[in-house]
């Protein structure tokens, strides 16, 4: 039998995991996307992810890739997987790819979103995919101070410690920021993203949003490069990998904003 | 000191509950409402909810009222109560009312929330507040088999045995169906509801929406009052308490829709 490259969209709430990475202090999205592999195939198959999500981080279209020898139709794997996958992560869409394609190496556009609950008490419903805001934010302010990541910039002032990117230089091309009743949600687009990037820039513009920083630090920090100029890091309750986009042959060219 | 009633809005994700109404089998949301405030004021008071919600079920805007000698400001209660609540309980507003105020009795409009996840598998994020619904649902089919529930009528084939209403005759004035992505979501307005007439309202629209009964069986059963012209109680964990009205000063005087 011939050996498949296979494609996997995979959806999760992280709240009860590591992160998507495996590691030994506790459960991984990884770890559980291999274990499911090996209880329906007999053996173990490493598994490759797009984006290495942070504890906590949720994702709505994460993708990963892995070989198989096996007469299983690609398109198959969303249903034997999910028989053996937690409740909180479900693989919603499998396809095949070229042997060369690679998951992480070959994203071409991501697309993040970032949920606040702005009020005075936390949410009890929604309370595991937003961050708690309780102090009242002025969306307007946000808008105002986010335009400027728009286009191609040195984002160095927006990493934290621990990425291994080879550039800083990042192309933001959509943001946006929608209010409805008491959640506030970030949507930001671009061809990548550094260690923590999306964080660093929802804790800003919650910072931003209740007047503590000024409308114009995130344009400073373009051309300080200074992660000082910026707000604290927003939790990763808050954010999620929603989309992960590839130039492959039946996957939607460009990704259509709402 | 003075006794004073006091109105609480509670939200909760009911997932890990038997119910609003104190059972032998599990906690209950009274229960948790009723512990957070004996550990706050240091004595047992009873606890009178709107509505007593069925296990799984949630609520944004559930109302209780309550006696209290205490010298705490009304507003005050959301953040003396959710310091003992867990994070699936929170309290997000208080006010006082007058002494012959009754939460149950004199609530005159409820709104409902349905939500379903209308895809091939079910949602990792939203999985605790959505229905799986894994076959195609046409929306426009729901919408016109659902529009003779507008209006006064007799409800009666609309409850569920074990109900203790006097009259089965309920006014609704609102209903609305929308499709964002694969998230399906009914909203329904009236002056009060029947036991389970939410979710048999859902239910039958799910096996309308994907062809299982036809788009006059509502109408049908306005007419012939017989339980079995209608579809099957959609699961528990899709429905939400989204608000109860009341004709006291200060309230919003009637519900806008968004």
């Amino acid at each position: 039998m011939e050996q498949k490259r296979i494609l996997l969209t995979i959806t999760y709430d992280g709240t009860d995991y590591v992160g998507w990475q495996y590691q030994d202090n506790g459960p991984s999205i990884q770890g559980e996307v291999e274990k499911a592999l090996e209880k329906a195939l007999g053996a173990f198959i490493r598994v490759t992810g797009a984006s290495r999500t942070d504890a906590g981080v949720h994702a709505l279209g994460q993708r990963a890739h892995f070989d198989v020898c096996s007469s299983i139709p690609p398109e198959k794997y969303p249903f034997v997987l999910n028989r053996y996958l937690p409740e909180d992560i479900r693989v919603t869409a499998a396809r095949q790819v070229p042997d060369d394609f690679h998951a992480r190496f070959q994203a071409r556009g991501k697309l993040y979103t970032y949920r606040m609950h702005n009020a005075p008490h936390a949410s009890a419903i929604l309370r595991r995919c937003t961050a708690h805001v309780p102090v009242p934010l002025q969306v307007e302010r946000m808008e105002k101070c986010a335009a400027p990541l728009l286009g191609t910039h040195d984002f160095s002032a927006f990493a934290a410690a621990g990425g291994q990117a080879k550039t800083t230089v990042r192309t933001i091309d959509f943001f946006d920021i929608r209010q409805e009743n008491q959640e506030i949600t970030l949507r930001v687009h671009g061809n990548g993203f550094l260690y923590n990037m999306v964080r660093i820039i929802a804790g800003t513009l919650i910072d931003v949003g209740h007047g503590k920083l000024d409308e114009r630090c995130m344009a400073r920090a373009l051309e300080s490069k200074n992660r000082l100029d910026l707000g604290v890091t927003a939790p990763a309750c808050g954010l999620e990998l929603t989309r992960v986009e590839y130039d492959l042959e039946g996957e939607e060219p460009c990704w259509k904003i709402c």
